[in-house]
Formats: structure tokens, sequence, C-alpha cells
């Protein structure tokens, strides 16, 4: 196992916000000190169908629309269309899914794909893939990524020719040099925002590509090697956490990892819970997105120091004590067990609240003391006392 | 119609926080400047049933429970069990009713609501009273106002023992002098709370009596001098706005309101639009409590300084204003209408959270500026205005 580090010495997780809002928590509150990302996800699928990318475009883009000056990232949408399962058809062209919102015939490529993303305009886009099943065939899994590194290609071109072309309506010559020469990513995450006043959108948006190739090692580099060849600005393992065991899945971010290009991001997708984001950082991942902490908590389950803590439980009723005892979020420091609980048993929107802004601060609490561990050389002791702490039962 | 003020010169609005939250809101949000509600309203009949008064008790009481500082008033649960209809059946003794919760029979009655609410000890507490509807006869209404002053009677003594009681459980004794000598109100609403860092539960609560007689004055002032016989903390108008005409209601508070003891709070149970605030404080209300901010914010509906926005219409779609350009509270300060409508059209929790924080910013600056107006001699003026605003169509 590497502990060589990727191409920053900042890990950082980002909260998911599907529709343009991180389900439950209000921006100022993801500004606040105990909170404080850096960079949130959005969804292309999504919000493509609604509100669409008419009414995104009239509203300056996503970042203007949902009222977000820090850092943003948008997948593709290939994921999303592919998790469709039955609804969806995929070609060489693109894949053809029905709308969860409305029910209608809708067509996703590459090409649309890196359209819809510039329209969005957040500081990183990501090439449309395709996914192969976790328990995926070789054969089956070959295919899958052949596809996925042609439709990488076609990502590519797009984006180039609509960053080009945004370019010269701003009146700016495009970065000079390669695609990857400038990538805007790295000011993005560290200072919050490249974004100047006058626009919402960074002046020009960083394209990632993504390396499939399910649990199949030998497919997984040989899809790293052409991914790279394409030329990207950061690099993203995706195709994880679709169903594989957890140790084919660190399995596989412990052979790619340290192959992936030391100079670029390194960005383990849709991964995971805490433990999982201290092995991938182990690994050599710079950058993960997770719905555990927003989903989880509106279903009533809190990440703590100590493991998870399902609120609805009848020990908690009488609890006076924190979610965690180690946390000094805005929840924990106000409000305790038996509160929340209550709020899970009266169905009040309160408790879902309260348990994402706990949630997420404790994974991105985690982060910011991987970040401390790593800059004093402290990673390998920290990471042992936290998954120790982890594993020890509730306080 | 009179313009005298009642027993203060600062008329407050109370958001309901009927089981322990006001619903979507955050405490930290009810305290920031935009918001700064001195106090908030809790349903005796809410948390009784959930999650009961042993868990309240256990926790320290409510304010201890969930976490709020500031001052709260409990309604008595008279309105809440009398609002079950076919559900539940009214005595002498009191009202037997089946819990909303579990289906379970339950019997609440004015020495139990006393006790419940002196459990959870806000700062007021409220008589157990009987409510008679809008439309009722003389005679029906003459039979609901006598049970109610003999539950008003029952109310007061089980009250005077609880405190009594509490007073020398705290080796205190209990306030020299009538009970309505000292109440606990004053002090609570302006300066925030009167509970030490010790104990949540304030020395002692206030306890008001409330006015009832539906549309009849005749019975209204007889139930007014009667209850007043009894002697409370301060005076509840209730049983108004609940299907009667409006110029009905207005009626009843411009010849009720002012033969309220004028030393004493005068508070209009369960109204109303901002327009029945200003016409509320005009005929000499000090206190409010009303759902309309939140229950109508949760449903697409914002109250704004020139009348109601259903966010929901297709014309905000790429509305990049904010919902009341008058307003500076957080949620204008930063979101558009083309935002929030997109988070209730994808049923996203945000679009509830913030209508509601606008619509409580909204209420709660009237009020504000209310004071202002009253402080400063120009209410009739402030009146005029805001009305005519109001009525002026969208902007």
């Amino acid at each position: 196992m590497t502990t060589r580090r990727g191409a920053i010495e900042t890990p950082v997780f980002m909260p998911v916000g599907t529709a343009g809002t991180v389900k439950g928590i209000r921006f100022e509150e993801l500004e606040a000190d105990d909170l404080d990302a850096r960079i949130i996800l959005g969804n292309t699928y999504h919000l493509w169908l609604r509100p669409g990318i008419e009414v995104i475009k009239a509203c300056g883009g996503l970042h203007k629309f949902i009222g977000w000056p820090r850092a943003m990232l948008t997948d593709s949408g290939g994921f999303q269309v592919w998790s469709l399962g039955a609804l969806r058809k995929i070609s060489e062209a693109g894949t053809e899914f029905r709308s969860h919102v409305d029910g209608s015939l809708c067509f996703l490529s590459p090409e649309i794909s890196m359209e819809v993303q510039a329209v969005l305009g957040a500081e990183i886009a990501m090439a449309f893939d395709e996914c192969a099943p976790g328990a995926a065939t070789f054969e089956e899994t070959r295919r899958s990524m052949e596809l996925t590194l042609r439709w990488a290609k076609r990502s590519r071109e797009a984006f180039e020719r609509l960053q080009n072309s945004r370019a010269s309506e701003r009146g700016n010559s495009p970065t000079p040099g390669s695609p990857a020469g400038q990538p805007g990513w790295g000011g993005a995450v560290r200072e919050g925002s490249d974004a100047d006043e006058t626009s919402a959108l960074p002046a020009r948006q960083a394209l990632f590509g993504i390396v499939q190739g399910a649990s199949h090692c030998e497919l997984r580099r040989e899809s790293l090697d052409r991914t790279v060849e394409i030329g990207f600005d950061g690099y993203a393992i995706g195709g994880l956490s679709v169903g594989e065991e957890k140790p084919v899945m660190l399995e596989v971010i412990e052979e790619i990892a340290p192959l992936m290009p030391p100079d670029r991001p390194r960005y383990l997708m849709g991964v995971g819970t805490p433990e999982d984001l201290i092995e991938g950082v182990a690994r050599g991942v710079d950058m993960f997105d997770c719905v555990l902490p927003t989903r989880n908590g509106r279903n009533g389950q809190a990440f703590t120091s100590r493991g998870k803590v399902n609120i609805k439980n009848a020990r908690y009723a009488v609890d006076q004590g924190p979610l965690d005892e180690a946390c000094s979020c805005s929840v924990c420091r106000r409000h305790s067990r038996a509160y929340i609980r209550h709020l899970y048993q009266s169905e009040e929107m309160l408790g879902g609240i309260l348990l994402t802004h706990h949630n997420l601060a404790f994974f991105l609490d985690t982060m910011r003391r991987v970040r401390q561990a790593i800059r004093s050389g402290q990673f390998a002791k920290f990471r042992r006392e936290y998954t120790e702490q982890l594993s020890s039962g509730l306080g």
C-alpha cells in the first residue's frame, strides 16, 4: 500500500446537491465554520430535466441560479441514466431514457452532456461515461470500457469547442497550451471560487476523465492509460460502490490510484462511508462525493466518531447528550439526542435538517483532520486512531 | 375605534412551534437579526401526546428539551381538542378524545392541562377553555362560555397549587401578593428570557385567561368581566378566526380590546394575516400567534409587502428578483424567485425552509415596524401606508 499523496495535499469531500440544493441545508450553513464546504456537486441529469438549461441559462448559470459562489462539480449524467436500468437504452451515440419527471423520451450523449455542463458552468465538468455493474464479466466490462473511452474522446472534443466558443464570446482568447495546461480546479477548490464579480461562470471549466473497468484490474489499468492519453484536467475512478464487495473496491483503488498522474486530482466517485474516505486517502485519493451524510441523515442515521447512531432507537428517548460528544457542530452544541429523536418520531422536518447538518459536519471535519494530519506528517497515526474509535461502539 | 394602546408599547408576533419546533426553521435562525423572535408558542396537546411529559420532565422542561432559551407560551390544549370535532366529547369534567398519534382514549381537563403546562414550563401558560363555533347561537354560546368560566376558575386554582409547590421544591417562597402581582411575562418577552443558567424553568409562570363568547358582544363583555374577576396575569381573546366573517372578527376585537385591563397584555389567539395584525394592534391588541407564515410557506405562498406570491406560478420561472424587493431577510438577500420556484417544483425541502424563513421575517419585521411607529407616534400613518402597499399588487 502506498502512502504517496496525489496532486494535492488537501483531500476534499463534496456534499451532493443533486437538484441544485444539498437537501435540507441552507447555503449559509454550508459556508459556516463547522461545515465550510469548499465545493459541492450538482447532477447534470436532474438539472437538465428540471428546471432545464433554458431556465438556468436565463438565470446566469448554476452558481448564480442557486446562489452559491463557491466551487462546484457537475457529473455528466452518465451514471444517473445508467442507474435507470430498464428505463434506458444505451447505443454508440448515447443513452435514450424516459424522464423521471414527466415520462418523456430523452437522449443524452457526450456532446449533449458537455453542452448542458457548459451552461451549468461548474468549475469542474465530468466526461460522459458508461458504468459496468460490479459483477460484470471481463468481456462485458471490456465492451463497456471501450464505449466509455470513445465517449471520453467525444466529451473532450465537444468540451474544447464549447470552452473556446465561450472564450470568444467573452472576448478572451482561450487559455494557451494543452487543454490540461491551466486547470481552473486547484484555485477553485482551495480558495472557494475563482468566479469574478461580473460573471457567475468561471473563465474556464476543468474537465475530468473517468476510469472504468469494474473489478478487473487489468481493464482498469488499460482504461486509465488510454484516458490519460486523451488528456484531462483530473481523473476519476468511476464504477465503484455499485454492488461489489468492499475488499474488491479497496483493491481496485489500491491498484489504480498510485498509477494516476501525480500532478492531477484523483476523484473517487460516489464513495463513501467515513472509513472509505480514510482508506481512499491512504491509497492516494484527493476527492470524494457521497449522498450518505444527507440521505442517511434524512432517514434518521447519524455518523459519529464512535460509529453510527440510529436516532429512532427508544434508548435515546431521554438521552440529553449530543449526537456526538466529540463533535462541535452547531447541532451538537445545541440539541440533544432526545430532542432529535422526538423530531423524527413526530416526522418534523427539523429532524432531517439537524441530522443532515451534523453528518455533513462530521464528514467535512474528518477531511479537515485528514488534511491537518497529512500536513503534519501524522496521517498513519490519525488513520489508526480514527478507525479504532469508529469501531469502538457508541459513547 | 380606539388608538389607545394596551399594557405594553411592544406588540409581538409569536411563531408557532407546535411540537417543539417551528416547522423547518432552526433556532439559530429564529434568533438571527432578520427574525429575532422573542417568544414562540408550543402546543400542550401535541407535546403531551408526544413525546409526553415524562420525557420532557426528564429533560428539564420544554426550554431545555428543545434548546430554546428565549420566552415561550403554551396553549392549554383546549382549542386543539375542540378542533378534533367528532373525535372528542366535552363534559363538565373536561374533554375526552382519541389521540391522533395512536388512537388511544385520552382525557384533558383544566387540572391536567395545568399540570402538563407546569412541566413544559413556558413563561406563559393558558387557561383551559372551550371554544364555541363562529356561527354558534346565543344560547349555545352562553352554555359554552359558562363552561369556560368554570374551567378558568379551576385552571387558576390548579395553577396556583402547582406554582406554590414548585416554589417550595426550589426552596423559594412563592411571589408575595396576588397571583397577578408579579407576572413573569413582561421581562420574558422584552429581554428574551428570565431563566437563569442553572434552571431552564422560569421561577414563576404567568397564567392568561381566555375571553370567549363567539360573535355575541354581550356575551364577550360578560366573559371578559367574569374572567377578570377570577384574575389572570394577562387576557386573551379566543374563539376568533374560527369560521366567522372578517368584519365580525374585527367588530368583536374593537368592542372587547378597549375594555380589557390596561395594565395586562392582550393576546389575540390564532390571528392572523399581516392586515389582521395591523388591525388588531390598531384596536389595542399586544400579542398574536398564527400558523400562516409557516404553513403557507410550506405550501408555496410568500407574504410580501405588496401582497401574496404563489411561488409555484410559471411566471416566476426565470424571475431573478427576490421574493420581496423591500425585504432584507437572508433569503431575499440571496435567492431568487426562480430558484425557490424550482425547489418547489422539485419538491425539495429547501423550498419550504426558505419560504417559511422569509414569511416569518416578514411577519416579525412588520411587528418591529409597528413598535417603531407606536414609539414615534406615527402608527396611524404607518397603518395607512402599510395597508395601501399590501393591496397594491405584486411588484
